[in-house]
């Protein structure tokens, strides 16, 4: 399966930017460490610890500098191209894991695990397959010190190590459909510049395979899959999608078609690929003979339809690009790992240990009725800290609620909060808090994927005039065109909106992006307006019909 | 952390084993293929699939076989040493992840994911370490088609993977405890034979990886950890083990000490060590610079200390080799993907459809009952099989309990049973199914613990007089010895206990085992009659004192 990275960024600009990011990060670890303690409180702190850089002003250096101090990754200094996913992130993923595993598991998917190698021969019998993962594959050469006789290759994704074995366990079409997933991870090594999450040299994800009598029956499936992967992103992500299908220059290499679901990125009103899942049709059970007998016609045999599709941790990356701020990251509450912080203020150095005993305990309590409702929190129990410091510190991590406990409350028996999300203050009394802080948390759920979901629909914008389309991307939108579907007319789409000429009148932070755009996918909503074969091809220089409305954009 | 894999086994046999296994499936599946329908009904076919080898008469066949033919695993073609997890394991594997992880949750360890690659200079930092790893590690050396600048190593185990960081995340005492754990794949090129789950170049496991302030509190959290291993044998899988210490000849490579849960193999009375828990001491903090302030003395700085941990999919290998009988797999209901299999009965050609139809849904009935009861269930509707082969395929799948359906049973209202491990039948009232089966299952699970305690305690023999050392071992005991715990008297009762002639008036099939026996572990759980320092150690030769009982054997 094919996780589409980023093909164009100004790689300059990225570099600088993650170089600022580091050093940084490295500056504050190296303070703390002198102070001896985890940095104290005060301005100079503050400074250090939050966001340095406007998600507005230079959106790839925030993206970086957010990732590494809300501690969601770490850059593996060993080796460029790796990074570490800290706890913050894969509670992320584990509960992504959790949800897309019982779904699939109603539908019958099994569980199973093949090993990391690929020989050499099962990745030749596919060529497109090969042609496709060749340059980013990882050779083992060695075992020891000794040479290996052949070299063997870290999977890049599994269909080469999988189906010599589906042939092999395929003897019936009552052995279909036969459906398999893994959750593994897989290395590329992507010569490009890597980004956390969105492009890296190794990723985890799950990988599902499936074979079918049909076509129908895998095409169904294949839907099937593509709908819990827009659950990912609008159910646990809060992140709207557009579901589409591929053209054929975007198509998984060696694939019959691919289903996607597309997601933008406000800030740089970028497409970005957001998960795919690939009907390979029978290619693939031709090069590695996985028939069974036609039910139909006994005697004579067919080949298994065949889907595999993937869904990675880059999942993590849109979720932070769309929804952190200047302040860090901001969380969807059903993916955080702490939903609500408590804060205990106006505890001091006067506070007796008795009226500091009853207020922690009253904390604890509130707590305890919380966890029981099914809400996660912790409290913010640290010395040496100034609030504002605190604050901050949750405010970067993206945790959706903070409450704040001080002995004002603890009178008026109630609690005050803060939304991470709107920055929306109130009080909620202690004796409700078991059904308004769930309350709450969905609501800010819900209005999270509302302002993305609007965001996007403002910003995927109908053009039926081609001078239309450059300011368009320009003001941060893709674009939905009439276009004829073909491969060549999509090359020459793209070669069309790259900016060849440097801008060199326009200030280096004014320039607009030379990226041409590409196909994202041909949304299965379609809206009125083409008719196929009859309205024109949006490319000036295309005598072709319109087939469909097609999504385009720049994209990562 | 070391998996400790079997050093010494009869290699020619094992060979000898694997290649009539793979023999006797390949001729099973090139019958099935060609007969175009998975194999039908017959004498023929039960032959051909079921276990052709007597677990008494040649175990490591019988194992090779039971494995493979129940499919839980296949044999990787491509590349030797590895091998693919089909459901039925991968749901054991699932279920131990998922009883594990909340565990471990509730004590606050949290998840992370660290890259697969090692560079050569962090593996270097801890000498005894690298030592230990380096000849077995896989080494990528190009990608694409270039040359790596600088080769990387895939992660044999992560210490020196995670070290660093531990390094630079850990500022101060309020850091601690740090506890992450992650499940992944990691590769030892082993250059030994392999067995499945046993022994294989890449297997599936945890590695919990934590850092305190104190020996003594790392020391708990240890025994913590084992207590979940012993707890994922003796609950999950019904496999009884001693827990204890390991001599220092048989500790992990670069650690302070190592805990142990240690199992037997009845069948041929060898020791397995069952997961390990080390207290890694200052060692590697020492060597990756993980400090923080002494809080009880300001100014000075300590080294923290670490423990690892870690359980992988060998646990299915000694729960197959356990439990197994010589009709297949015997699975403790906890754990089996299915634990009551439905084989309908008396339905044939002269059954009208009106009453096939209400046998089904009565069938059904009873299925939903105990789903809501939390039983796991299939039936097998599959036709053109003998019941049989039903019961034979289900049987060699092990199936705790099956449960035979015909029309006489719907008269009766009741459903009638057989045990997987017992062979026990018995008839339940359709009213009751909903209590009287999850008990049932309950029972199967407590008898397979208890009958599988017994055996291991009947040969855990406590032994005072050298000459009746080897006797025991050929009689399949392991051995409780008094011993003065000296890592050179360790190697000399190993030498002590290799035969070195070849019994060469012994016929073949009659030879006792040539291997030497080593120390599984010092049992935390003594006998009465060492006295450390007056006892003598049982080494004839040996001039020290006792100072435990140690638990000696052959092993895995």
């Amino acid at each position: 399966m094919s996780e589409e990275p980023p093909k164009e960024q100004s790689k300059s600009a990225l570099k600088k930017a993650e170089k600022a990011a580091k050093m940084a990060a490295d500056k504050a670890a190296k303070a703390a460490k002198q102070a001896a303690l985890p940095v104290v409180g005060g301005k100079k702190a503050e400074e250090i610890m939050g966001i340095t850089v406007s998600k507005a002003e230079n959106f790839p250096a925030w993206y970086q500098e957010v990732v590494l101090k809300s501690e969601m990754v770490e850059y593996y200094q060993e080796i460029s191209g790796f990074f570490v996913l800290r706890p913050l992130s894969m509670h992320i993923w584990s509960t992504i894991r959790k949800w897309f595993q019982q779904h699939i598991e109603e539908m019958g998917v099994e569980e199973s695990s093949f090993p990391i190698f690929l020989s050499a021969k099962s990745l030749e019998k596919e060529k497109d397959h090969v042609e496709g993962f060749a340059p980013e594959l990882a050779w083992v050469t060695k075992a020891g010190d000794k040479d290996l006789e052949v070299p063997v290759a870290i999977r890049p994704t599994s269909e080469a190590v999988m189906y010599p074995y589906y042939s092999k366990w395929i003897r019936s079409h009552r052995d279909l459909p036969l459906r398999l997933n893994q959750w593994n991870s897989v290395v590329r090594w992507e010569a490009k510049q890597t980004t956390p999450f969105l492009r890296t040299r190794e990723f985890l994800w799950q990988e599902g395979h499936t074979a079918h009598l049909t076509e129908e029956l895998a095409g169904e499936e294949a839907l099937q899959i593509l709908e819990l992967y827009a659950g990912v992103y609008e159910q646990l992500l809060a992140v709207p999608v557009v579901r589409g299908r591929k053209t054929e220059n975007e198509k998984f290499a060696g694939g019959y078609y691919t289903t996607t679901v597309e997601g933008y990125i406000p800030s740089n009103g970028r497409g970005i690929q957001g998960a795919t899942s690939h009907c390979l049709g029978q290619n693939f059970s031709k090069m590695f003979d996985i028939t069974v007998e036609d039910p139909a016609n006994k005697g004579s045999h067919l080949h298994v339809w065949q889907n595999s599709w993937g869904l990675s941790t880059r999942v993590i990356g849109v979720m932070v690009m769309v929804h952190g701020d200047d302040k860090g990251l901001v969380l969807p509450p059903r993916i955080a790992k702490i939903q609500a912080i408590f804060i205990p203020i106006g505890i001091n150095k006067n506070t007796t240990p008795e009226a500091k005993k009853k207020h922690e305990d009253t904390i604890e309590d509130i707590r305890a009725t919380l966890k029981k409702a099914g809400v996660r929190t912790d409290a913010d129990w640290r010395e040496g800290y100034t609030i504002g410091w605190k604050f901050n510190d949750w405010e970067l991590k993206g945790v959706p609620l903070r409450i704040e406990f001080g002995f004002k409350d603890a009178e008026k028996e109630v609690i005050s909060f803060a939304r991470r999300d709107t920055g929306e203050k109130g009080t909620i009394p202690i004796s409700e808090v078991g059904t308004k802080v769930p309350e709450l948390l969905e609501t800010i759920q819900n209005d999270m994927y509302t302002k993305a979901e609007a965001a996007f629909r403002e910003h995927r914008i109908q053009i039926t005039k081609w001078e239309e389309v450059l300011p368009a991307l320009d003001n941060k939108n893709v674009v939905l065109i009439p276009f004829c579907l073909d491969g060549k007319c999509e090359d020459r789409i793209k070669a069309l909106t790259t900016r060849e000429d440097n801008q060199p009148d326009v200030p280096e932070n004014q320039k607009a992006p030379a990226m041409g755009m590409k196909s994202l996918c041909i949304p299965f909503e379609q809206p009125e307006g083409v008719v196929a074969g009859e309205t024109e091809c949006l490319n000036p220089e295309c005598e072709r019909k319109a087939q469909k409305w097609v999504m385009f954009g720049r994209s990562y």
